[in-house]
């Protein structure tokens, strides 16, 4: 395996790391070998001739009277949709000097996106030049880019990370900044950028296709949903990619903590999952290893629980597993969790207020600026959580949520609660909790087959709308329950998602986040199956990725349930 | 796929658990239900007629005359070794009652060591039984037994974990336990026990074997090496079974953070690693993934290094990556790196003893009673790691060592390091340590095809030294870089992996740890590449574990660079 990157040029020496990634191609394992030269299907609409159709005039997620006032040039576009046929516009004489940008948190599948866009250009439109932005949109803004090759992209096909570029979290927000792309797209002669980001940098990328066409630059700027987090997606948009990869790694690790749990049959595994604002990725873990207890943030907010509802959920899902004979669990819980508590948001608000303005004093009497509630709910917290939320603040003042390691407060807030039920003699085991993060290990992982391919299609998308002249639409593939070649490949126009929230007196747009809907099938499916698995043992070990052989094809249960396949 | 389980009797219906291990088996994963079927090769020694020959008298690893006297049945047993051939002691038509445990922490692997003793018994002593002890060591105390069948063991071929009989930490100890062991031996009219375990286990297993001898029963005892540790090794016992998995799976985590680390330049990730004893499984994930910095307890120990000397190693690769513009890698560091520490050991022993008979109290007069070295480490360390080592105690009052969070005191003491070398001006960046633990998930992954094979061989020549005759051996496979068809099987002396400790006045027998040798090949391989992994980034991502695919049948460094391959 080892011959496949020797015989490409300058990667394969080895001696000398590339200038930009400071990668040495030559030191792969076998299996990133072995996925270079995995072959990508491609929808059949793409591999024919092919013209882009529209659909009807679109309006917005929310506000869309706001919107079109944010949107003047692009409000109201209507989809875009590739069928098979001539096309005018789609010259193959034409060539285009395309840029692509990584920005935000890595998701696996990116390089993908690339190679698709390029392999769009090298068929579709020859001599065409794509540049890569390094860092994110601050190579934009900094006109930091490399030109990519077929030799530079090469030993990144099929492969994790975000490294072939890299990735930054800059925003191109101010006037200045977006003077600052203006020109770098006036001085690379830019036809075309992807944006690949998620909800917050596909917004960014609107606010920049809005920005070009107003000042009558050539440059188009199309959106790929990108976010393990799994919300960003609407009804065109059924997924953003690497959601199914991170949650197979995760569940990966779950499945092998619950084989471990039951082989000891003496702890209770609680596993924080990566994914702040939504419990997609605690969800789709759920269906995928069958845990005894989870978590689900909408959930918790819509009941509106307090932290100690929470935990006597959990407390009596032990107790009565106790009864059965059972001393041992695996509790999944979404990283967000705390933030859809409304008691610990109003806490952690009113901390950041007195964090903001007081001194705190080690005496404590700065608690008295806490309301009563507030109060109460900071005493019952264990210490460490308390110096969390007292300690860790972003740029911004604000509490960094994913620092704070709610599985260890809740195997603390448990631990009490059955030395409680104890003393009542509700409770007679001995209860031991380990705590486990699972977040950085899945957001570079290698793409499964479904995310290598679904991304390559991506890319190839975009390529096909800037190739078309479109832009402030983001990339969109669909029918994925169909073979690939049966894939419905287009656009869907930005604004279309978006909605207005009001910051510092005036309407920002935004994508609006796809939350877990307690309605919609996957949840439904979960809460179904939940009570089942609560006390009886159902759990199931996903195993290691598989890339090859029957079962390396599958797809994630979030994306199956919400497109109606066994449901 | 999910047929595989539905044409095999009661495991099928999925609608009661087994009473044993609460196990449904029709809610397995499309991966776990395709290893069932995945057919194991045997040596060819064992796919014909064989006999077994007796190699030159043992002794021991130290102190022969003390473990002469412990075992005086058994010390100075040859190994045996199978070869082709006819045998009249190992008759076909013999059936035997064999008793099977898993004792102590899980690996990847046990249930295949059972497959294989079952297996045997079903090819060369037909109708034998099998007696699955369950829950370790107790369940030989208890005579709590499930008998092992077909329908009983086929749900389990290849999957990870030890939930068929589980295990557990109980030892034989004592007049009566082994009286107890006796009780049940007799019962169940036993001519012979496999132990799957570790040092300890295996010491256990031998101590029972002389026993069985010294009152005339039956009943033989064959030991198997069980341990992902990778600590129980010798030259007839090239590796202990789990090791393999174990490794890739860290390795393929680390792999999926290096990417992380290389796409975002911003953190330093901090890995400890799993493996209390011995510092192999950080080695091997070193030489699979090629991180930054490694640290090896083995060294550290050997140079008599200081907790400031190793915080100063990681600061100065840290400095010298700055300066090459790298503000980003990764760490790795063996669980039981404190314990490594001489200084760290002595001041855990003062609090140990200090624990043991003061009182603390909180205004901190308790810490006259350290010695000047110990109170000054004791300063020098970050609050939460003075209150591990305060708090966390096990039942005989020592620290629990795997309960130190190392990995963020190591960041904590980087971080003021740093500090101190940006006020001299030799530090510029901002330094971002982010911390992982990587040890369940490993234990009870699904074997590799290695450690399938392997454990299936083992618990093949386990069945075969029983057949035999033989007692207080350790099944014992080699010549593991040749093909399977190739691999020598036997059994070793367990006596002659022994060497006495003194405790409380009494020599007692121990099968000495495996240490890692730092003039070994696989530490010298790493120390020979560890300067350019620190400066270059020279990031290996392994990938997930394949189980089909020219990439499947890999196998660790650390055992190829042992056997002479590849070094």
């Amino acid at each position: 395996m080892a011959t496949a990157l020797v015989a490409n040029g300058d990667f394969s020496s080895g001696k000398s790391p590339d200038p930009v990634t400071g990668r040495f191609a030559a030191v792969y394992s076998e299996v990133q070998n072995s996925r270079l030269d995995h072959s990508l299907p491609l929808p059949s609409v793409l591999q024919k001739p092919f013209k882009v159709v529209a659909g009807p005039p679109s309006s917005a997620a929310g506000n869309p009277d706001e919107i079109a006032k944010l949107f003047p040039c692009l409000f109201g576009q209507p989809s875009a949709m590739l069928v098979p046929g001539d096309s005018a516009e789609l010259s193959s004489s034409q060539s285009l000097k395309i840029g692509v940008v990584l920005s935000g948190g890595q998701a696996p599948g990116g390089h993908n996106v690339i190679s698709g866009v390029f392999d769009y250009l090298q068929s579709r439109c020859k001599g065409s030049t794509l540049y890569g932005f390094r860092g994110g949109p601050a190579g934009i803004m900094k006109c930091k880019y490399v030109v990519l090759t077929p030799e530079y992209i090469y030993p990144y096909r099929n492969q994790g990370g975000f490294d072939m570029i890299c990735s930054g979290r800059d925003k191109i927000e101010t006037p200045e900044q977006f003077k600052q792309a203006e020109e770098t797209a006036k001085k690379l002669d830019l036809d075309g950028l992807v944006v690949i980001g998620g909800d917050d940098s596909n917004t960014n990328a609107c606010l920049l296709a809005e920005n070009f066409r107003s000042k009558n630059l050539k440059a188009r700027v199309i959106g790929c949903p990108k976010t393990i987090d799994g919300d960003l997606k609407s009804k065109e948009v059924p997924i953003s990619f690497g959601f199914d990869t991170a949650c197979k790694i995760y569940a990966e690790m779950i499945g092998n903590v619950m084989i471990d749990a039951r082989s000891t049959g003496k702890y209770y595994h609680f596993v924080r999952l990566m994914g702040r604002a939504a419990s997609h990725i605690t969800l789709e873990c759920a269906l995928q290893t069958h845990p005894n207890i989870t978590l689900i943030g909408e959930e918790v907010a819509a009941k509106q629980q307090t932290l100690k509802n929470v935990t006597d959920y959990i407390v009596d899902a032990i107790c009565k597993r106790a009864e059965l004979g059972y001393n041992y669990g695996v509790i999944l819980i979404p990283e967000g969790l705390i933030d859809f508590i409304p008691e610990v948001q109003q806490l952690i608000a009113e901390l950041n207020e007195i964090l903001a303005h007081e001194v705190v004093d080690e005496g404590g009497a700065w608690k008295k600026k806490l309301k009563v509630e507030s109060l109460q709910l900071f005493e019952l917290l264990p210490p460490a959580i308390q110096e969390q939320l007292m300690l860790e603040r972003d740029p911004h003042g604000n509490v960094q949520v994913a620092k704070i390691e709610t599985e260890k407060m809740l195997i603390q807030m448990v631990e009490t609660e059955l030395e409680h039920r104890k003393q009542m003699g509700a409770y007679k085991d001995q209860f031991k909790g380990q705590s486990h993060f699972f977040g950085y290990e899945g957001r570079c992982g290698m793409p499964s087959n479904f995310d290598s391919t679904y991304c390559y299609a991506l890319g190839f998308a975009a390529g096909a709308l800037l190739h078309s002249g479109k832009t402030g639409l983001i990339s969109s593939v669909g029918n994925l329950a169909a073979p690939v070649e049966e894939w419905t490949v287009g656009g869907t126009a930005l604004t279309s998602l978006m909605d207005v929230e009001r910051r510092h007196g005036k309407f920002k747009p935004v994508i609006k986040k796809a939350m877990v809907e307690l309605d919609g099938a996957p949840f439904k499916k979960f809460a179904s199956m939940r009570e089942e698995w609560a006390l009886n043992n159902r759990y199931i070990s996903p195993g290691p990725i598989q890339f090859i052989g029957p079962v390396a094809d599958k797809v994630n249960h979030t994306l199956l349930l919400e497109l109606g396949i066994h449901a």
